[in-house]
């Protein structure tokens, strides 16, 4: 079954090279996509009017709207039960709260059945297409014991390709006390129970926190993620600077995510380098912290991701629109930067050539916009105008 | 036709003398609803299970959501032609742009027909009722002329009762060096026009701009408004410090709106009227200025309310939850006290008694949340949680 969507005011490819791009975005003004099956796009040009595109079974016309690849959020934490919003709310009021945090979610997350944590999965995932994503990563981390974190693994990889192990989220509270035992752990048992489900292994670098991991154990980690064939990224430089910047470049990380203390030598060293910084700046709203100096990383020729960071801690938000529209009023991105971040972006930060842009051959979703041009992004901030275009065979 | 609502998992009805408050936000856990006609609520109250609630003509079940009163947007400027999200992104991004700024909109407004600015209200207003808002506040001001004013307070009234003139948006580039008579043509034929569609007068008092209104200008037009028998609001101290609170107090303004620049003179007068403080960070956040003290105002016992000022040029949001978060993150109000100012804060800012709660009498609609608690309207920044019951006949 081939579709021919007409009708597109504006046309974001991402693809500058297509005969008929206007500008560095690829933008088509009057564009019609032809789409096949599981998404692939199969045609994409500019049309005087509906009845010159390229054969098609049927037609669907859009109004004069924009249409965008559909976001790529490269860094979330979707497999959790339990609700913190009572924490949140303490956090942002300035009030005492102690629920236990992380360790809360982690409680929740071993005593719900796999049934409610696919429910779960399963709502977030489609709150998200709503809102105009298309592929998502997924992390575990609420596990943190061999068989919780495989089965966050195997829960993920049912509703993703892009999985990533994170046994090493934080020291459980019960190996505080015996850090290289959970190492041990991680890197070993709890390595093998990923084979299969993981195609990425992260670790929460951070010697500013008592419950994440230094510069050796996260080298350790890593390494070992790295020889049992997962691709590598890294939680970096996000409560204070730090060596995850470096060590995620030395590795040659996919990507290192936060990014929000930084060095003049961090930012040379990503520049010389493959590894994406993926920015989440969603985090920084929702703990009323500084955000990243994401213009010093453009500007020095870093790529850059956009990405969710949705978890229950520190950002339970789910919508790109929203990340974008920060990064434009707190970062400084143009609109154009932060939509390409979002989406080609994200995609190069999952090593992924066929998702992120509209050109022959992509997959990974189309986004439609209630809006004449992306930039209604940011310029409609928290009104709900993106949404996946869904059709059905 | 009377509809039982039961399932609610939290209902904030803002009335704390309810028998089954538990709290000052009026808190019932366990609630039921019944509503009337014209969304009129007839009973609220706590039901052990859905078969002890009173009679009613059919029943709703909710899934254990939270449910709260539509929220009150007591500051926008929705009927518009143009757009102006090119200026936004050069804004955003450093850039010069001269698109015309209020001018290009002034200018599109007038050359649109009844129907068009019809069909583009009517889309706001729905897109608005979408996320949770029940009561809209209209203005006019791009209309600046006689028969374009009384056109845009005519189409407002066909959509709201709260129909603000504000024919003292700007002063038009044709009277620049006439000042005086265009504030003669707002008091006299203009206010002329406005009778029987308008409740409120406007005007925006700023003498850091020089196409605003100063002291003496404002008080002739806010007074005159009086005269004529309308409601008084006043656009005051968001550029500068200035006349605004002052003016607005001493003329017993409902609503003295945007209050960024405050000096402590400024808060203690508000704090000895019955003047509402209406902060809009919707517009800080999309021109990229410093928040309004909210804090001071509340600690000060000044009644403050949150609304969107959805308009093409300093702010093209209509979402209320974005506003709530906002207030919450920037603006450092608790969730519990943006919420209160996003609805009966509001109500209060349009001196009604009947909308912004939800008690047996209230009107202004009821909004439900996919959350178990209000709390997620900030813990969940972006994310379209946030829907108007409708309920068909």
């Amino acid at each position: 079954m081939t579709t021919l969507v007409t009708g597109i005011a504006e046309l974001t490819t991402l693809d500058p090279t297509h005969p008929d791009a206007e500008d560095a975005m690829g933008t088509i003004r009057g564009a019609a996509i032809v789409v096949g099956d599981d998404e692939q796009v199969l045609w994409v040009g500019r049309t005087i009017n509906s009845d010159n595109g390229p054969a098609a079974d049927r037609r669907v016309f859009l109004d004069g709207q924009a249409v965008v690849p559909a976001f790529v959020d490269s860094h979330t934490h979707l497999v959790f039960a339990g609700d913190r919003s009572a924490e949140f709310a303490a956090r942002m009021s300035g009030t005492a709260y102690d629920g236990g945090g992380i360790a809360s979610t982690v409680a929740a997350t071993r005593a719900a059945s796999d049934d409610d944590l696919r429910h779960l999965l399963r709502t977030r995932l489609d709150e998200m297409r709503a809102q105009g994503t298309g592929v998502v990563e997924i992390k575990s981390g609420y596990g943190l014991d061999v068989d919780n974190e495989t089965r966050l693994l195997r829960l993920a990889g049912e509703v993703s390709d892009e999985v990533t192990f994170l046994g090493a989220h934080v020291i459980p509270p019960e190996f505080r006390h015996r850090r290289s035992e959970y190492v041990d752990l991680v890197t070993g048992p709890m390595l093998d129970g990923a084979r299969g489900y993981a195609t990425w292994v992260d670790v929460f670098c951070e010697p500013h926190s008592p419950h994440a991991f230094d510069a050796d154990e996260s080298r350790a980690i890593l390494e070992a993620g790295r020889d049992a064939g997962l691709g590598i990224r890294v939680h970096g430089n996000q409560l204070g600077p730090g060596p995850g910047v470096r060590l995620a470049v030395e590795l040659g990380a996919a990507s290192v995510d936060h990014c929000t203390h930084l060095t003049a030598a961090d930012i040379e060293t990503l520049a010389g380098s493959t590894t994406v910084a993926t920015l989440l700046p969603g985090v920084e709203f929702s703990t009323r912290s500084n955000y990243p100096d994401a213009r010093a990383l453009i500007d020095a020729g870093v790529t850059v991701a956009l990405a969710s960071d949705c978890n229950p801690g520190t950002c339970y938000s789910s919508s790109m629109p929203f990340v974008i529209a920060l990064a434009v009023r707190e970062m400084r991105l143009t609109p154009d930067e932060a939509l390409r971040a979002a989406t080609a972006g994200g995609a190069q930060s999952l090593r992924r050539s066929d998702i992120g842009r509209i050109v022959a051959g992509s997959r990974g979703g189309i986004t439609v916009l209630d809006a004449p041009s992306h930039l209604h992004l940011s310029y409609r901030a928290g009104v709900p105008i993106a949404r996946r275009l869904v059709l059905t065979p």
